[in-house]
């Protein structure tokens, strides 16, 4: 092998020798003789020649066992059977039941001194959940009770079905306006009045089923399918939709448009200016700033986290008594009778067929997708802070037990709001104990403390809505996204003005739409790389990032770094062609390229269509005299051109495990051809 | 650096000296003494370690280079305009007429020898185009003389705009079946009866539109959004559906199904057997065998390929005349009276606006992508048979105005089908004359010849049209994805299935289906690896392909082989968690890891939700008190990183160019700790 060694070097020099050096101007000189005696000195020891690693030939792995080792990445990559492990069955069951109902989890380790923290908690989220929920009802288009019940049984189911310590889950502003949107979009004015609410309900219950099927089935994974930027672009702008619809409340507007494009809401705030109620935008304009500013100083401040949830209470309490007194009740809108009691059971008002159940269905799925979305989300964002895991699966269950028992009982869709969980957070929740009192507390609310709500202002509602939303407007990220990335960029802008300017819906699906386009934009134009040599190593290097790597004469190496599949196979083929017209034309008659070595390591599967593109090249280049050879090939990729009889039509002696040893080969062949040649020569002469 | 690199060695076989050796079993094993003293006599001469291989700090390029850089490889990748490179003015504009009307182009070269081959290349698909033409308008659902207008304009505009040689346009079966079917569910019965010819001119209108605009904004490479076999699939389904349709003129069903799925199909054709027509039935079952047997023929015989459109124009001869003498237009349906004359103006039957207008740009948009997705394939094909090139965008933008200026003269959408295009090749055609010379004796035929097919049966049509399209049915193809790629053969058997039992256009929404979300899987759980080094070399390779690579003691090197994005980036970031969880769990407290180096040479690119998850990951493992590492990252990683302040806050010291520089810091740094350890441990005692 020294030998060939021997050879080998002195068959890369003497190929040097016969050509010129030419300097490079697309990056990549050839190297020189000097150069190459350098590069000989370490061949001679580079012990990577000497061993013959072969390239591995994959054993036939049995298809079923092949089909399952993938399922189980795909669908189980966290491993969550880890714990069942070497456990008797009755361990067994237990577990079980402890991962469906981890309140059983927690329960058992739950220490007196965790109870202050989660009353805490809970308190001040209940102070947040009862305001909140009758204006997030409001921003939905449903009744104001249904916003109570809500923010009652859904923190109770979640509490006994979720894992994640920090959620607080109640009815959300996104949600709201996204159910709000796709229901006006589909109830037109001349159905029934309570088609609005049962299409709610029956929605709610659709999402449900759908979160639960998703979680079951362990499909969790689809729910990354919008990038963090277009995130921030869509909640952004249903961020500032929301605000724009309290301008009704605030400015005390009558006629208001049901669109929530800004068009169409700013034609109905300046319709008429005569027409807006002075009273209304002057306790508006006084508690926004007060209310404003308790929530700034939570924010600065974690220790102050009951400030804000303090000031939305005193806020409502204020003007409840302010209008009583002052019998204003006559002049501004307010909330009117709220029936006292718990949740009615609501599964009679449910469509389980017919043409709403189908619609239902539709708008079942969208905010299921997006609730589930923004709950794992957050759940993710404080399990981090925790250090703790959050097994996605599983929460995505619980939401779905939440939605589809909710819906049953008078309850529209619940997610885990970021603003309602940080304060939660802040508050120093220890478990989801904070959830379930919380919900006591909504209970009393709803057995006696209705009637208490009679002449509340919805003006205070729409204030307090406004400072809920106002903090979701993510400038800091939109900031970070366009600076880091621009492409990202066009996403989070696209889905901002698309909700704006267009519609929840189109936002919406301009996220997505560009999310994905972006995937299979990457996957359709992968990188493609010519590599040289960094001189005295057998490192291989893309010519255009790194100065150093020089070509090799004859011998055109490129790298491809994507899996080959139909949506770039054919980019790819057109690719290395045009790189080998190139070389030819750039070197005009006298280094003719007789190899291409085709870099096949950061190529991690092929499909059919990869194959048959391929072929092609193989023949297209065979037809210019010139030999394809294939380095570094996984072993997937071989088990695919070993099935589809490639390796048997390029000739197995063309394949190598790595780029060096298949350089190697090349220049020995060009050697043994140089001296026939030259024997040749001078035989005749 | 050589009293480095000593130092380095010693210290890798002093941390091997300490930890015991363990047998590795889920493949990987720990480095032993005697394997370190060998690679310490590889590193001491191995250079690649002397050269210190800065990791490239980008140079901030600006965004519009890099916009025009991108978007040209995009948009661009065949570079089109090389050709226009240091010409003068004038010969620019010629030659950008050139490229507007390849016929200028080949008009110039033209040998009288051509026009032998072309004339007989003309004539013989002429003698198909006819009775194809007529039957797969009749598969549409449109007017036969409709067929005949669409064989006469479409070739003759292809043959002044097309660049292909090889691709003869015309009415193609899948598209006639797709556009009827997209046709009928868009009418329904009430419907005034014009409006079905109305949609169908409306809706190629908008398909030639749409793909004029297509290939102007270079946006071809779209097309590849199937997978072939998806298409396989899809089309193989197509030929079946087509043949089942056959069987209304094969077995003289007055009352046949409008819907194409097989169920509907046997439920018709079983009703009511005794209704079959025995006279079509003989008929079809003499003339079916001889079709089948001279399309054999052609087909295993290239030199003769005239004898199956010959046998054609036979059958209709012959069936025309015999129905004439002996009266059996009184018993079995016949073509009956096709109108004198060339294409009428159909601009006025067009539909510009209203409800009409959108269901047309719906329809336009789904069968203009497959028109241009079937006849780019089938100019791939000769293309490569030829070993020319064939640019995308150019035929997509002549592809557009066949369309746009067909759909204006009573054409319905045309496309280069598979079977008229390999009789071309076959006939040995040598330009794009051969098309012109088509549309001529069509229209002969429709100047003159149309009374001559009055009494033409429409079984013999429905001959033709099952012998046309009985050979796309591609089994072959079929198996071999089967045995290539198992998840390929998914989207093909989907495809299938779809369209036999559901619908054609269901059918492609599964194969499109299918094909985006094996990409978006493919992307969502890319390839990771824990890699080891091979001894004796300084390759790290996956320790589950290579049995012989080991892993380094209380160093975790995991390989990422996919760009990191917002659909993958959190299921990595837990990937790589639970391989340090494991390494810690199964090496007890022996071998604690310190050093996590993640290789993100494959890397392509990393987005904003990538570089949120790396911080991530940062976090955590300092949690743990181990360090990340980094090494190999590109170019666009880089330079995302440094924007996104990732290299600040990870610490510049911990970038490394490759897997054995990062390596051999970690070694020396453990050494040095080692050191300490012990001469502490020495003074104490």
């Amino acid at each position: 092998m020294a030998d060939h060694l021997e050879a080998t070097t002195e068959t890369v020099q003497h190929v040097c020798n016969m050509e010129e050096v030419q300097g490079g101007d697309e990056g990549g000189n050839l190297l020189s003789k000097k150069q190459f005696s350098e590069q000989n000195a370490f061949n001679l020891v580079h012990d990577e020649l000497r061993i013959a690693i072969k390239v591995a030939m994959p054993s036939p792995k049995r298809l079923m066992h092949r089909f399952l080792e993938n399922t189980k990445e795909v669908l189980y990559p966290d491993d969550p059977l880890r714990q069942f492990k070497h456990q008797p069955a009755s361990r067994k069951c237990f577990l079980g039941l402890k991962y469906l109902m981890p309140i059983l989890d927690w329960v058992q380790d739950y220490k007196l001194s965790y109870l202050k923290s989660d009353l805490i908690a809970g308190i001040t989220i209940a102070t947040l959940a009862v305001p909140q929920g009758i204006g997030f009802a409001r921003v939905a288009g449903l009744p104001p009770i249904v916003g109570l019940y809500t923010s009652f049984l859904p923190p109770l189911l979640y509490g006994l079905f979720g894992s994640s310590k920090d959620i607080a889950v109640g009815p959300g502003s996104i949600l709201s306006i996204l159910i709000g949107s796709l229901l006006r979009e589909n109830i037109g004015p001349e159905e029934p009045p309570d088609s609005f609410v049962r299409l709610a309900f029956t929605a709610t219950f659709f999402a449900g089923l759908f979160q639960a099927a998703l979680g079951v089935f362990r499909l969790g994974f689809m729910i990354d399918f919008m990038s963090r930027a277009a995130t921030i672009g869509f909640i952004s702008g249903a961020a500032v939709v929301v605000c724009l619809q309290q301008l009704k409340g605030i400015l005390g507007i009558t006629n208001f448009t049901k669109k929530t494009d800004i068009n169409s809401v700013m034609h109905s705030v300046w319709a008429d200016p005569d027409m807006w109620n002075w009273r209304t935008a002057v306790i508006a304009a006084c508690f926004l700033v007060f209310l404003l500013v308790a929530k700034k100083l939570s924010n600065q401040k974690k220790k102050l986290f009951w400030i804000s949830p303090g000031a939305q209470m005193a806020s409502i309490v204020l003007t409840t008594i302010f209008v009583y007194i002052t019998h204003a009740y006559q002049h501004i809108g307010t909330v009117g009778t709220l029936k006292k009691g718990l949740n009615p059971l609501s599964v009679k008002y449910i469509y389980f067929h017919g043409p709403y159940a189908l619609k239902a269905m539709k708008i079942g799925l969208i905010i299921g997708m997006i609730n589930v979305m923004e709950t794992i989300a957050v759940g993710r964002t404080f399990a981090a802070k925790k250090n703790n895991k959050i097994d996605g699966n599983k929460e995505i269950v619980a939401l779905g037990i939440v939605n589809l028992t909710g819906s049953c009982f008078s309850c529209y869709i619940s997610s885990g709001a970021i603003s309602r969980s940080a304060i939660n957070f802040d508050a120093g929740c220890k478990t989801a104990l904070s959830n379930i009192i919380t919900a006591t507390l909504v209970m009393i609310t709803l057995l006696v403390l209705t009637p208490l709500f009679h002449y509340t202002p919805n003006v205070i509602l729409s204030a307090i809505v406004f400072v809920a939303v106002i903090g979701l407007i993510d400038v800091k990220g939109a900031h970070f996204t366009w600076r880091v990335d621009k492409l990202d960029s066009l996403a989070c802008l696209g889905a901002f003005f698309g909700v704006i300017f267009l519609s929840i819906n189109a936002g919406l699906l301009i996220a997505v739409s560009i999310s994905v386009a972006k995937i299979l934009l990457h996957v359709a134009r992968p990188h493609t790389a010519v590599l040289g040599i960094i001189p005295k190593t057998s490192i291989y290097q893309d010519i255009q990032h790194y100065a150093d790597a020089i070509q090799i004469p004859r011998i055109l190496i490129i790298r491809i770094d994507a899996p080959i599949c139909f949506i770039n196979a054919n980019y790819i083929k057109e690719r290395i062609l045009r790189w080998v017209d190139e070389k030819e034309e750039y070197n005009g008659q006298k280094l003719i390229v007789q190899y291409v070595i085709v870099d096949l390591t950061p190529v991690m599967s092929v499909d059919t269509t990869g194959i048959y593109e391929l072929t092609d090249i193989l023949m297209i280049l065979q037809k210019k005299r010139l030999q394809l050879v294939l380095a570094g090939p996984g072993i997937d990729v071989m088990e695919k051109l070993n099935s589809a009889n490639f390796v048997h039509v390029l000739g197995p002696q063309w394949l190598f495990s790595t780029v060096s040893v298949a350089v190697a080969e090349c220049t020995s062949i060009l050697e043994a051809q140089e001296e026939s040649s030259d024997n040749y020569s001078k035989a005749v002469a």
